[in-house]
């Protein structure tokens, strides 16, 4: 097996919202080379698509009324974080713990830093769809195969401080099967799965930043990852999760949160 | 602000047992250069330091042979967790969730792949003391600074594979605080801390795999750190976490587990 460096370049992009995914695609077509792996974050596809929301827009409902006192959060945020939200779990100051794509989310994904004062952004409405089609506007652009990740910064459970999460992928292999796989002593591996989208979107993040760095694409060279037409899901079910698994009985998730 | 490229260069490097921290710096400082940052796997440091444990050696108390039968674990591995976990949460079959350093953790860090059959090996028993003097030793061999991450692969909630997470770090400002940062509309940041730790322990995994592929070793170089002597907490208090927080009442934490 040749194992050789791997490249993290950054790409610097002020976005416009509504402009389409399309043009997100030209940017990133002048920069990628077959083989690559793009990484976008989920709030530069979401502007393209015009996730953008006027605060002042929305009416909150009676229970985003409540949330938002119970959790001092803006009513028209809570509303929207009602509306988006697969299942709401809980909260803290601030923060309201939801499902979303099957994923522990806070806030159902709804942002409302690096967007104008007043205006929250969204999640894209389907991931999975946009990262499908950037990757095909980006393939046809340079007539050649490439990954996309579409990412998001989140906070982990007990963890300091935000790292990266993948909401999407699309065209290569994101969960790195190993089974069968021998260790350094011939032994089969037991943690048989890789996700390689968490840890392009952490590594990613790296570069992306939080705050004006205006850096939401990076493209990935090096990696040696196989192309592909499948679909990955990157979360797995409550049940068969060792956390939720383990703390069983003490966490309760209504029907509508599984994944 | 300068963005440049990020290199992450993969080590190769058969680590024998009991060889000391020395062994492994000789190795990085071959390699690495001032102002790099060197992710080192949690195995490799505790092989280095003598983490291999025999597990015929071993004899199961009998709280160990109770969760060996509860959790389909052989009772000598039982035995091994109920020694190094601060604290056990729960468990599902083959796994125990424990706090160690303050950190979720699946059988307290201990594994059994890519160790010889019939032993099992341990975290580095002061991961922080470990990152501490290998910085040292590398930073006296090639007379520059670098970071140091001691780095493992862990399964999160609800997501589909391992990804890197960081154990211990040294030499580099591991969590950016980036509070008072203004955002892209000049407003300032809710997101403060970036966990720059668990970004750098992902990406290097995307080079260090999960079986024979011996890279232990994954120099990142090229990313603007601040080099500093001071020490980063990388977990927070379970009572301060969006996660338990939200979840408060549902999930009992001993007094053992305050990391």
């Amino acid at each position: 097996m040749h194992i050789q460096k791997i490249e993290l370049i950054p790409i610097r992009y002020k976005v416009e919202p509504n402009v389409g995914l399309s043009s997100l695609a030209n940017v990133i077509a002048k920069y990628a080379k077959a083989g690559d792996i793009a990484v976008v974050s989920s709030k530069v596809v979401s502007y393209c698509e015009g996730g953008l929301v006027k605060l002042a827009d929305i009416k909150p409902s009676n229970r985003a009324l409540r949330l938002s006192k119970q959790y001092k959060i803006p009513p028209e945020l809570a509303e929207l974080i009602v509306r988006e939200a697969d299942d709401i779990l809980g909260g803290i100051e601030r923060f309201i713990l939801t499902l979303k794509f099957g994923m522990l989310c806070p806030n159902a994904g709804i942002d409302t830093s690096n967007v104008p004062e007043g205006y929250a952004i969204l999640y894209p409405e389907n991931p999975q769809k946009s990262a499908d089609t950037l990757r095909n506007l980006v393939e046809r652009r340079i007539d050649g195969r490439v990954g996309v990740v579409i990412s998001d910064s989140r906070i982990l459970p007990l963890r300091r401080g935000v790292c990266g999460i993948a909401i999407a992928t699309s065209g290569f292999e994101a969960i790195k099967d190993e089974r069968g796989k021998p260790d350094l002593f011939g032994k089969p591996l037991r943690n048989t799965m890789r996700n390689l989208a968490d840890m392009l979107a952490s590594a990613s993040q790296l570069l992306m930043g939080e705050a004006n760095e205006m850096i939401p694409i990076v493209i990935v060279r090096g990696l040696n990852v196989r192309f592909t037409e499948e679909k990955f899901r990157l979360t797995v079910d409550p049940k068969k999760c060792l956390y939720w698994g383990s703390l069983n009985g003490k966490v309760c998730w209504s029907d509508k949160s599984k994944p």
